[in-house]
């Protein structure tokens, strides 16, 4: 099952999407937004399922599934939470600075509490005051929960993953070292960020979802031009169970909480990578100094994830950065 | 004006309340819930304003105002940033590990993107289940921001502030420093936090909020002994309206947004501290180690704010420290 979010009011307007993409139906008799859904999952899920089923059989009124008509998939979250478990980018960030690779990385998640109370659409601007702030993209796969009891083991978080999705955790990189000095974590580093115009069932992902994690590449594209297509399923030192477990350690996480597993990397160079950070890092280790600039003005970031057969999965994050102006 | 949120459901139920916290009657044909006022803030407020003034005359249909029936304001926000403003806390803390206060601390605010999808109210229990992480309060001043747009300037800031009230700021202080360490912020090390039975409108206020902070002593007790009195308008060091523009310096913030201003601090000693987590800092500083344990399960924390005529504002935050089971 394949589930968006149409543009409209605050929490917009919950659909079922076809399998390949080019249909969908209203879901309001089921749930009128996803968060009512995912409220009541249990109660929800049949009825959210028939209804993709009939989009797909052709068996229920449809409309073309236009993904520039799309919201987030949660257009205001009341969690959203985001791992840094590809420890491939952690330790290139590190060897560019020099520095040695924390051994309690590899024990203790990198995890940061984003901002969620204002999502965007697959299409839409990134909208930034300031170049200057060093705009970068990074394309991630995201868990939506249900109801996480405190304290959960990883082994029996897995049944809470309801939705899978990708999402660009924009990140501004020039404003970032001095928040991580803090110690606070991100606050102005990490803006609004952009999600896939679909989120899928683990059920109906096949081997794509393997219960702990995507297994498919993740496209990048700056411009049109390929940055990187690193496969997510590949050097995840964390998997999905473990940070939820992670995450749920002294609290409960509610439903409707976004989990992402942070921007994919993977020691295989030719891989390419899925941030810009990541680019000027390995440029830095080679040639002493980065050569590829942050995003401008005007620049066009294109994410995407395809099955074997070559048919995107979420549908493309396809957005481009403009200027704002702040209040006068 | 004041509101509060009674306990029934995922988002509970809002009712306007006396200004002596004796009365309160259901908002619910005003607005549902506190997200649904707030969303709507310029058409919901004359109408809840109605509502309480009726309240305040026993001129509607009221019932007792039970503070144990409080469920947080927002019992799931969309957003809660925290800033940690009172510096006086910061430097006492720095003192006791023998460091220098960072110099860009006076100019950069120390803020946080906290966890908000499951809040507690005034008298729920604080369930933990390990006293060994080090359960401490922080005793806070909040607001509650209408839609903000990104890049705001303070002082066109200070009209978005439209409720105000106290939490606790729950901290587990053995979790925290591995995760300052990391850099990215709380994410095990502040767990659930808890809502004043009441929220205030700025100009219900009076000279307790002076456009820009409150400026009434915060009290806080622990197992019935008086922990401290700092008050919440002396030595805060970023203001509301300035905290607000920090945070959206790169992003808007959407309507219900919570922000806090951090535990209160006072310079001057004889007002004693708004957690335990100072106290033990201060013992550091003359005895060389600290004497006072933090809770334990079992412990009580009583946090409440009183008018020059010694009334309750907000009404108090009393909760038991207790210990939770994790699953099987």
């Amino acid at each position: 099952m394949k589930l968006a979010t149409l543009k409209g009011g605050r929490d917009g307007r919950l659909v079922a999407v076809s399998d390949d993409l080019a249909r969908a139906a209203d879901a309001s008799a089921v749930a009128a937004t996803m968060q009512a859904a995912i409220d009541d999952w249990a109660n929800a899920a049949p009825g959210l399922e028939s209804l993709a089923a009939a989009v797909n059989a052709g068996e229920t009124e449809t409309f073309p599934f236009e993904p520039a008509q799309c919201a987030a998939i949660l257009p205001r979250a009341y969690q959203w939470i985001d791992g840094s478990a590809y420890l491939s980018h952690v330790e290139l960030v590190r060897k560019a600075r020099g520095a040695e690779m924390p051994k309690n990385l590899y024990d203790d998640p990198l995890m940061y509490q984003g901002a969620s109370d204002s999502m965007i659409g697959p299409g839409d601007d990134i909208q930034l005051a300031d170049e200057a702030w060093g705009i970068d993209m990074e394309a991630e796969v995201f868990v939506i929960l249900d109801d996480v009891p405190m304290g959960i083991a990883a082994d029996d978080a897995r049944g809470h993953v309801k939705l899978v999705g990708i999402l660009n955790d924009v990140s501004l990189r020039n404003l970032i070292p001095a928040e991580l000095g803090k110690g606070f974590g991100f606050l102005q580093g990490k803006p609004t960020t952009a999600f896939s115009p679909v989120v899928a069932t683990p059920e109906s992902l096949g081997d794509a979802w393997d219960g702990t994690k995507m297994t498919l590449d993740m496209e990048v594209a700056l411009n049109g031009d390929p940055l990187g297509h690193p496969n997510a399923g590949t050097d995840l030192y964390f998997d999905v169970p473990t940070l939820i477990a992670h995450a749920a350690k002294s609290r409960r996480l509610a439903a409707g909480t976004i989990l992402g597993t942070g921007t994919i990397s993977n020691h295989d160079r030719s891989a390419g990578s899925a941030c810009l950070a990541e680019v000027r890092v390995i440029e830095t280790i080679e040639h002493g100094e980065p050569r590829t600039p942050f995003m401008r003005f005007g620049d066009r970031v294109r994410i995407d994830m395809r099955n074997a057969d070559g048919n995107s999965v979420f549908g493309a994050i396809d957005q481009r950065v403009v200027k704002y102006d702040n209040p006068a």
